[in-house]
């Protein structure tokens, strides 16, 4: 393993002492740290390197699983962690400059911070000459509110690091559960047949979260869940499960074919938009038994605000394997559970043999499941044991982390390791980041244009009626829980 | 549940006491037996009905799982059963009449004889004019063991019982898992589309026992694995999971698809017999750990017999879904395992994505267990836990006893409840089962022709080698259990 620097802008923040950080950890556990590589945390606050450290040591403490903590390993891990003094958003970048001595070592700068801060740091970067040839950047999403901010951050950053440079994380794509879609798919001769229009009748991929606007209450009321969820993680999701067979799994063969999808993606424009979307807000309402406010009534959000914490989308995806198949895509905050997974529905069978006036058997169903506990259930009709031919359902089921008896890699964990290695396939290209921005900012457009407020729905529920509804039409309905115990 | 009479010829004999009795306990302990249901024993011994319903008894108590076991559904049962002192190769059919004194109840006589006896004990039913028209005859295979000896069964049973009247039994199909086939591949969209020459390699079908030829000796050696097994339970399995949708469940419409693909198959004779097919007698071995004796050695056994007690066939069913697709037929006495299961590969995937040189992932595979522990598992490649795309094997299991925490019917115990409902789907018509001689004929012929004795195996393994061989042209290997750990 190479050495590195690895520069994180926004180091008290939030993402890096959640996500980063406990991340990092893992990779000083697993032995996928150089004893010389160094995390350089960046921000204005005044550390000393023992007081950051400290503050790391219970980030860690806190989000790791204890049996995975020891403190030997937290340790060891710690005194590859600096804290560099520095506002990000002046000019003077003498501070880190000091910290980056050795021009042959991999840098990594990761922009953990508010999009509208990426270029100006790239280009102070630049002014300070702290780009090298084998220095790499990493921008979380979303990068820009619209196509056309995320052009002016692409334009400005391209200025400074070239595109083989640049790693855009969707932390979905280092998820092992999608990575398995990929084995799943192109690991095996028996989905492929049916991965088309002819079997498969609607897809649904659903990231619902329990949280609510706290915290970064005022980023997210100038987003909404469009550009925030949408456009960034369930875009990627839709294209690793829609895209035809890559050539091989290099970078640029996987983000081809992931482009196609978007290009590919009916433009939902206007009444068109209006029609297969549903926007919502929460309410007061309740979370796992507690109560909890409405998004109107969070502090820091603009009591008329219109910005959407819900959205339902029915996207179409014209290709000639795909064309005429509902893809719904749902995400919200506040909603009953925390929830990520991919359910394909299948078509029912043709003719029910077992007749008799009987009903035919519920069709089969394959759900992916992202969050929580990983894993892949087939939903199958068996018959129940007995004299007469009833049909019933069974699940067969794989759980990666019973299959594998190994912890799974963090998905940050895994981004790491591949920004190190310098292996673009996880990340997203800037074509696919505009061709999703093309799609999305036209119902964005649509949704301004007719005036009307988002819908409302209670905290804790599943979002708005309307939700349920926009499946309805089509004669599908939402996979919900309660439906695997039935 | 209507009343019966149930005559049981060879009611002292190894099939009623294994299996026939026992199968109806379980019709009376659920509820499936009327209480003026009468079960009439016949034999030529002398035995009082309470001497023959304590072997009865003794019977249950041996087989039975002690939990299903009571003595109050025991006794229960018992008085249903009487014995009959009766020579079935006799005339005089006076003892039985006296007990058949209601032609209104539906008649069951059910053969459990040799099968030169069937023709004249229907013909002494008739004379004895015991034959209503709900009467019902249940026959054990093989029926003959030849087309000729078959069709002169046939004519002969034909004259007293009509073709609606005749229940051929192959208990193969009264399994669970064997109706779990039809409704696995019919009640769901998955499988039609993967149940076909492009995407399926080789079928396995394997039927092994751990028994030799002790007890029946004689019967076996004039008979033989290939009429004994193959003529009868492979080629009902095959025909089930090779047929094309029938146009419902009805017996008609499933013999009529079952019989298509006996008519499918590809004729055997002379050097393609011999090509295709492997004979094997076994030698003394081990058997759990136990030495045993060699065929030739067995009581009761010419010594230089040259009946074959293992056979494996390479068949092929000439139709669109299906041609050049190679089952494998083999079936076995004194074989390692006791093991019954159908065994679909599928072709391994076009190209290997994942590439860098690495092996194309193993082709995924689907287990049909019919004994023991009846159920499917699903052979499916997944990404290995980690940094690397590994695929690794991991199995979707359904196992049909955990799955529905239900007992599953015996095969007998169904196969006896559709003969008293006169349902025919699960028994063989008269025009399946000559096809299915007028394709084993030729390569008994083929076999006879050669003069070539059957190659030696020893007991306890898995046939002889050429066995493999067999398979090893076409590139496949037998399924084994050692596999399924790898």
């Amino acid at each position: 393993m190479a050495t590195f620097d690895l520069v994180i802008f926004g180091g008290a923040g939030d993402l890096a002492q959640r996500k980063l950080l406990p991340a990092l950890y893992y990779l000083a556990k697993d032995g996928n740290m150089d004893p010389s590589a160094r995390v350089l945390c960046i921000g204005r606050r005044t550390y000393s390197d023992e007081d950051y450290r400290a503050l790391v040591a219970d980030a860690c403490r806190e989000r790791l699983d204890s049996t995975d903590l020891s403190d030997e390993v937290l340790g060891k891990f710690l005194r590859h962690v600096h804290w560099v003094q520095l506002d990000a958003t002046g000019e003077d970048y003498a501070a880190l400059a000091a910290h980056l001595d050795d021009a042959a070592r991999t840098r990594v700068f990761f922009l953990a911070m508010p999009p509208r801060l990426f270029a100006p740091i790239c280009e102070s970067l630049a002014r300070a000459q702290l780009v090298t040839p084998d220095s790499r950047l990493v921008m979380e999403k979303p990068l820009g509110r619209d196509l056309k901010s995320a052009l002016e951050i692409e334009t400005r950053v391209g200025a400074v690091f070239g595109e083989q440079q640049i790693f855009r994380i969707d932390h979905y794509l280092g998820k092992e559960a999608v990575q398995n879609l990929l084995a799943l798919r192109f690991g095996n001769t028996l989905f492929e047949p049916l991965w088309r229009r002819d079997t498969i009748s609607d897809v649904q991929i659903t990231l619902a979260e329990q949280v609510g606007a706290e915290g970064r209450a005022d980023f997210y009321d100038q987003h909404g869940a469009l550009r925030d969820m949408v456009q960034s993680h369930l875009l990627q999701l839709l294209c690793i499960f829609a895209m035809e067979p890559p050539i091989s799994v290099d970078a640029d063969a996987v983000r081809n074919e992931k482009l196609k999808v978007l290009h590919a993606l009916k433009p939902l424009r206007d009444e068109q938009a209006l029609e297969n979307s549903v926007r919502g807000q929460y309410r007061s309402g309740g979370i796992n038994g507690e109560a909890v406010r409405g998004y109107l009534e969070e502090d820091g959000i603009d009591p008329n605000s219109m910005t959407e914490t819900f959205v339902a989308l029915r996207a179409e995806i014209n290709t000639w394997r795909w064309a005429g198949v509902p893809f719904y895509l749902r995400t919200g905050k506040r909603l009953q559970e925390r929830l990520a997974e991919v359910v394909v529905n299948f078509r029912p069978v043709p003719t029910n043999i077992f007749g008799g006036g009987r009903r035919s058997p519920p069709p089969n169903r394959l759900v992916i499941r992202l969050h929580p506990q990983e894993g892949v259930r087939l939903y199958v009709q068996a018959k129940k044991p007995g004299m007469e031919m009833r049909l019933k359902r069974v699940n067969l089921n794989l759980d990666f982390a019973d299959a594998f008896q190994t912890r799974p890699l963090e998905a940050y964990e895994r981004l790491f390791l591949e920004v190190i290695q310098g292996r673009l396939t996880l990340f997203m290209r800037n074509d696919e980041l505009q061709a999703a921005w093309r799609w999305i900012d036209p119902i964005q457009q649509a949704w301004a244009d007719s005036g009307l407020p988002p819908r409302p729905y209670t905290a804790g529920s599943w979002g708005p009626s309307g939700s349920a509804t926009l499946l309805a039409r089509s004669g599908h309905t939402w996979h919900e829980e309660s439906d695997e115990t039935a």
